[in-house]
């Protein structure tokens, strides 16, 4: 299934960053415009486009308007990023809801200004054209609204999944693809359809609430495996784990895990791939934030998986619109036991809204919707680096993602998070405290920001007041030393 | 909680009903008209109204356009009805997915005259109606279309649902409801919150074979009481089971029970909301079909309740449109549980549907929509009923229920209906067997006919052939005697 890469824009593309890197290119410099470079090198005009849009992906570059393509500049000091998280725990019967429950009430009252959730603001989706998308489908396929839908889902949707994860690097068959209420959703079926209370499941630490409440509602046991910043989970320590504990399933976010923001280099998911057909081990990928990242970070483990051994889930809640609750996944030869699932447990749901969003998928300029977005989070997450950089206290860490909305945070250890939460509450700011990101108690001093949301100066003049008052939760021998 | 009921006009449909039972006025007869009628008795015209779409609903008159009312006749000779279903059994593990799921295959091909499944067909729906409210949602609530919504579900639906429960004798708070993608997904979230795996549930028998199926996939024991055709479960035998055996939940469907049609009289509604409250055990009590009845019949358990012990569990897809797959749940006491369920497992759903539907439930004529419908299916199911006495074997019983679609068959003890379902998809004909309500092994002589669906010559056609294939699965003794 390995496909060989279009090479030739994407080694332009590294030779350039190669040289912004070096210094060879000074930040704030104009680039050749595209027609001299693609004269320079002997190449076409559209392998220097797809080159640029490359660097543009990964911030290197920008494009200002009627004057080219520049180094990108960085705002401020550059803070330091945090180290590989550490080595696998026992695993741990999981509790994290009830403060999850909280922090999620918090991020969503309009009262308070949030860095709590990692949902992107609906101004930055296009209302209307989701609008006449639904209307149109309503319009055409009227009656669907008045008979019971397939337990699948509609074959349009599920056909425009197909299309988009060639995207992802995967040849899915249409008929195999299960649409669900989400990404979440599409991951509890297949939690369900692979495990049993007690079980134990594998998957990033620091990993998304959102899964550990899965986990502690299913009585699953959580296994965190030690994960980078940007390499994302260590495949060697998850073999360690395969060899030494009664693992029943792993659970990856490969592109953009939250809340570290890593993306697993593409060696990597092929070892992964290789690693779970080997030990028989299903592994739940999803890929919810892949369009969020340059080409370069989207292609999915699934793509070197022979075996079925990896079930694919996604959504397009972050990249598409949060409204439109429609998710999908592919589970491998876990198909027809998560199918039998969603028909018991939800019956099938209402066509309408697959049909809507396969029409908006199957549209031109849905890359360039894409591209939009990235560029649109991508300057308020530097900027929000900066402002990490120069208000928090000393020795403050803050990931560098490729790619989407999230800030993971580290304050000096022995700084106390919690504390941090509610001090901001006190203002009416939420943040998402590190506690509830994993069940070893290890992310204490350590916080997640979302910024997906509104960004405007009030947010701003907010996040430097959250590192004002970092300062306040420093250890003792930091504070008073 | 107990209303003084509006007795004036079910008082007047009581005299009446009696007068047409006992043969005073007979079949055919031209009644007084409204107006006459309203003069004779002293009472106004609108409860003369009442009272003759009471009996309408009844189906012991009819409406002729231009005529007036009339009683109703009989086609045919009257078949038999089926007796109580036996004792309580055993608790048992529950295996029926299989044999159910090729049923519904099925009883979904096109190319199959199907009896097999209880989806209305979309012709009895108001097709532009329901896309009309649907493109007007998305028009109003474009934004709800680009953000998450709550997991609780879209209020304006949650206030619709309130409103229409005061029909059901039910005061809700629209705080407390969660919707849902059906009520097969709200019955579902009840069943996690309040059982374990292993844990037994008490149902009416025959039940529903997505019940079952169910229960199979959360490793729960189905004990199932005995049930009257008309009278519903029997609250006597659900006592002496709760008196015996260790069941975590009750799930009944008091307004049109499936597949036996059966309504519980009020009295045994408010002693069976009485036992479970003193029992502290759970009922989940269905009102999906309760529209289908006339008001006499609507009344749920649940308004009975004063202690949170019923779970009130409920859609619009066999009433309003099949293709729009939005529930809801009333949890009770159990409400914070079902909610988090909910948000943990599936995420929140899009508004817009829930959102048309809150539209379509507070337009005016809803009621008089629902009694179309009614008059509707009454139709075809009499006829039926009329096929089944003259086409099926001497000793066939089959239900009458007061509304919806479905029709138990019980043919002569010993018959294999199995066979019969097998002779019959030789013939491209589908019925749902017996064996798929209970896990008692029970029902092999009974099936159910589901008459939602298309229903033209080559259904009466199909239908009688269904009887002359019965004749052939007969036992020895009877075939050959």
């Amino acid at each position: 299934m390995d496909r060989a890469p279009d090479t030739l824009y994407l080694h332009l593309a590294d030779q350039l960053a190669g040289s912004i890197r070096a210094g060879t290119l000074a930040r704030g410099e104009r680039l050749a415009s595209v027609r001299e470079l693609a004269r320079q090198r002997g190449v076409s005009v559209s392998t220097v486009v797809q080159a640029y849009r490359t660097l543009e992906d990964a911030r290197l570059i920008e494009a200002r308007p009627r004057s080219g393509y520049f180094v990108a500049g960085r705002a401020g000091r550059r803070p330091a990023e945090p180290d590989t998280t550490p080595l696998p725990a026992q695993a741990q019967l999981v509790a994290v809801s009830s403060l999850a429950a909280k922090v999620m009430a918090l991020a969503n009252d309009p009262d308070v200004l949030s860095f709590g959730a990692v949902c992107p603001d609906a101004e930055l989706f296009q209302q209307e054209r989701v609008r006449r998308a639904v209307s149109r489908a309503a319009q055409r396929h009227r009656a669907s609204l008045c008979r019971y839908p397939s337990g699948s889902g509609a074959l349009e949707f599920r056909r425009a999944v197909a299309r988009q994860a060639l995207a992802l690097g995967c040849q899915l068959d249409p008929e195999r693809i299960v649409s669900t209420t989400g990404c979440q959703a599409a991951i509890s079926l297949c939690l369900r359809a692979v495990t049993q209370p007690g079980d134990v499941v594998a998957l990033e630490s620091p990993t998304s609430f959102g899964f550990l409440e899965l986990l502690e509602s299913l009585h699953l046991r959580a296994l965190e495996i030690p994960t980078h910043p940007r390499q994302g989970m260590s495949v060697d320590a998850l073999s360690l784990a395969l060899d030494t504990q009664p693992v029943k399933a792993v659970l990856a976010v490969p592109t953009l895990s939250n809340p570290l923001g890593s993306c697993m280099p593409v060696g990597e998911r092929r070892r992964l791939a290789q690693l779970v057909a080997q030990r028989g081990v299903p592994l739940i990928e999803d890929v919810i934030y892949n369009p969020l990242c340059g080409p370069e970070h989207r292609r999915a483990v699934r793509s070197f998986d022979g075996s079925g051994h990896v079930m694919l889930c996604g959504s397009y809640s972050k990249t598409m619109t949060p409204g439109v609750r429609v998710g999908y996944v592919e589970a491998g030869r876990w198909t027809p036991e998560v199918r039998r699932l969603k028909t018991v447990h939800s019956g099938s749901f209402t066509e309408l809204m697959e049909l809507a969003l396969a029409d908006l998928l199957l549209q031109p300029g849905l890359e360039s919707g894409f591209r939009q977005l990235r560029t649109a989070v991508a300057a308020r997450v530097d900027e929000a680096r900066g402002i990490v950089a120069e208000s928090f206290p000393k020795g403050t860490r803050v990931t560098d993602p490729p790619g989407g909305f999230i800030l993971w945070v580290e304050l000096p250890p022995g700084s106390d998070a919690m504390a941090l939460f509610e001090a901001c509450l006190c203002e009416r700011i939420c943040i998402a405290p590190g506690a509830i990101f994993s069940t070893t108690g290890r992310y204490r001093h350590c916080l997640r920001l979302g910024l997906g949301g509104r960004w405007d100066e009030a947010q701003r003049r907010a996040l430097r007041r959250v590192g004002e008052l970092a300062h306040r939760v420093l250890p003792e021998a930091v504070s008073t030393g």
